[in-house]
């Protein structure tokens, strides 16, 4: 029963970020996007990677793969409009 | 020295949605956040918190309601917008 409620936390926060990854490269638009966050999200869950490797945990490894398909196109398009000079 | 990298990860992920909030209240702005997103983030952590309470995992705990008092108020702001019309 708690395991269920586990991989269903992982599943939500994992997959949480697809919805604003397809909207963001629909729109193209990021202005109410924070550069910070995104930053600071993809370094993290580079470490968490890092960490779940090295600790051979294939769980950490695999969510943190996926979140990380998810956020860094954010990162990418906000990067991508700041250096463009559109926002 | 893994373990930092754990700790790193832990406070680079959980820290992230400080940006965001912060520049959510302030210009109460969300068109380009996504609900879905921030609904199933919300759930997720509330999930891991479940979990965490179970397990009895006091780091658990404490990064997702660090990350819950973060996340609450950029998800209120979106609702608020939504439900006012705004967007």
């Amino acid at each position: 029963m708690i395991e269920n409620i586990g991989f269903l936390a992982a599943a939500l926060t994992t997959f949480s970020f697809l919805p604003q990854a397809v909207l963001t490269l629909r729109t193209r638009k990021t202005d109410e996007i924070s550069l910070i966050m995104y930053l600071m999200l993809n370094l993290g869950i580079m470490c968490w990677l890092a960490y779940g490797w090295v600790q051979d945990d294939l769980a950490l490894i695999l969510a943190n793969s996926v979140t990380l398909l998810f956020s860094v196109p954010i990162l990418l398009v906000k990067c991508s409009n700041k250096l463009a000079g559109r926002e």
